[in-house]
């Protein structure tokens, strides 16, 4: 893969960062952009307001990094209607971001905005992969079981069992590419491990993953996240949506839980760094972001609470996505199960 | 409330325990019931294959306690259909001891069996309460969040918005009587605190909650389980089992995580405390065993790994039930929800 930008060295990846997106931003944006322009390979376009990205970036010392800031127009609000709101504000940061991947300008694409924002723009303007009407949010949501992937992570909140059967395909690709795991195993989250137990929704996917080309393990259940039984975890974004942000919460109380109960039995800093650890295992999505899958173009959608680590990560992400080539993989996986779905009488 | 058995003194809360039930059963139901029976104000109608129960209560120091063997003969297995069970099994150890109750012999019923099982027993011999056609499990079932009451926990996996909120009313019973919340608060789970996130089910159930006399909150998501902002969290049944189990998947992963993480930095005994006390705190319904809400009469339903003190502990909640009358309450709560829906438009 030839990688080439304007600005930039022939062989950095070029990513195009939403620096208006998150609750933290512009100022944890821009600490993330500079971080990773520091340490991985990596082109960053900065892409905000002129005046407030530059005041950012002129605390920080970016002699030699390659930064460049690309001007936009206000941001689309967590509470506004994603497509209304990208019809009104083209020139938000978010929908300008966007068109710098579509056009080629950039590689991948950054935000830590409003994930339904997000996911409309990426869906609009770079299109959606060929037999899925929408995308979805996917990859490892729980540092206990980093391997394990789950999709939907909570984009989708009623889904069709087709639209399911393409997201397990993705989730595959992803499985395989970024995590390694050869001929990934696909369970679908359920009440029971029996093939009668599920709701409607899971009966009826349940056929159509039986008769798909993969490597489908049938149902799996709420322990199964830890068990290994599935290396590809699919429920839909209700679901995948309380999932994650149980399991933050959780974290959240836990490491404060047990921060009481070892309180003058460790050593203060090594009590610290326990409960961060404890923390962090409950938060995998917000050190390293959440994949889009679906979408003609690489994206990844940060936590909005990010901090300028998060954001590094999240870009870091990305930048495996496009080395990966896991958009060509996906869209190869999800023609080839539109090619058998006909086959199978 | 006036209670009187054959056997037992007149002031013992006399509960029928479904001793074939569970997977260490009958072994560690027996246990349980040796245990309940020495340390709480209750007899025990322990019902199953006579022999067998015998044969371990004879391992047992049951001098002076209230414990009664009530024949019956063979169990439903965990892989049966629930109705069809009952059919063809009317002496199995559930249906005897839903009789019992049913009669007035005993004033609550304890099984570690087959869930499904259970409920469907308690349905069809007690009857559910006015206007539910299907009971649900409810409570708490975080140690870290253990005032906020989950219904459903897994009985229903598809639900209508009338049944969700009907639900929701036996949920604020339990609460208050149970935990003592004052009127208690409820929320429906959902993927976003806006009025207009969430799948169908909950949107349309949101707007039949505003216009219930339910002490209604709006839409809480994930994190909420941990943050107070309900005391009474309503889902399907789907998601409710869902989030149990991952949370015992978790539970028991984070201990083995923490046992690692400290392994040499606390004295051995201190170490194991600690690790059960994670465990613990992650597996209430373990302890506790789930209350039946929405039948005729008092019913428990352990988890099917349950220990003697496990059972003993799912007694304990039963005798809790009768004595606060829970049973009423919820009847009389759901007769005002009924009574008050025709007067809104």
């Amino acid at each position: 893969m030839t990688i080439e930008s304007k600005g930039a060295p022939r062989d950095l990846i070029r990513i195009a960062l939403d620096a208006m997106g998150g609750d933290f931003a512009p100022a944890e944006t821009v600490k993330g952009a500079v971080q990773a322009a520091r340490t991985q390979p990596v082109s960053l376009l900065v892409v905000g307001d002129r005046d407030v990205v530059e005041a950012e970036l002129a605390k920080e010392d970016t002699a030699g990094l390659a930064i460049e800031v690309i001007p936009s127009k206000g941001k689309i609000e967590e509470d506004e209607h994603p497509v209304r709101a990208l019809r009104h504000k083209p020139e938000s940061s978010v929908a300008v971001a966007t068109h710098l991947l579509k056009q080629g300008e950039a590689d991948a694409l950054v935000s830590m905005g409003s994930t339904g924002a997000t996911m409309a723009g990426a869906s609009l303007i770079l299109g959606t992969l060929g037999g899925l009407d929408r995308p979805c949010l996917g990859g490892p949501f729980l540092g206990l079981a980093p391997k394990t992937v789950v999709v939907d992570m909570g984009s989708n909140v009623d889904c069709r069992p087709a639209l399911l059967l393409g997201f397990a395909a993705m989730g595959c690709v992803f499985a395989h590419r970024f995590l390694g795991v050869e001929n990934p195993r696909v369970g679908l989250l359920s009440t029971g491990a029996e093939e009668a137990k599920g709701n409607r929704q899971v009966l009826e996917a349940s056929d159509m993953f039986r008769d798909s080309g993969l490597n489908f393990v049938g149902h799996v259940e709420g322990m199964d996240f830890f068990t290994g039984k599935a290396d590809v975890i699919v429920c839909d974004g209700f679901v995948g949506n309380v999932l994650m942000k149980f399991t933050e919460g959780l974290g959240a109380t836990m490491a404060g839980y047990l921060r009481t109960l070892l309180d003058g039995k460790l050593p203060a800093n090594e009590l610290d760094g326990f409960v961060s650890r404890v923390w962090e295992v409950n938060n995998l999505p917000k050190k390293m972001g959440g994949p889009l899958f679906g979408v003609n173009g690489a994206v990844v959608i940060g936590h909005g609470a990010s901090r300028g680590d998060s954001v590094a990560g999240a870009i870091d992400t990305a930048r495996r996505c496009v080395e990966l080539d896991l958009v060509d993989g996906m869209r190869t996986e999800l023609e080839a199960l539109l090619s058998e779905a006909p086959s199978t009488d």
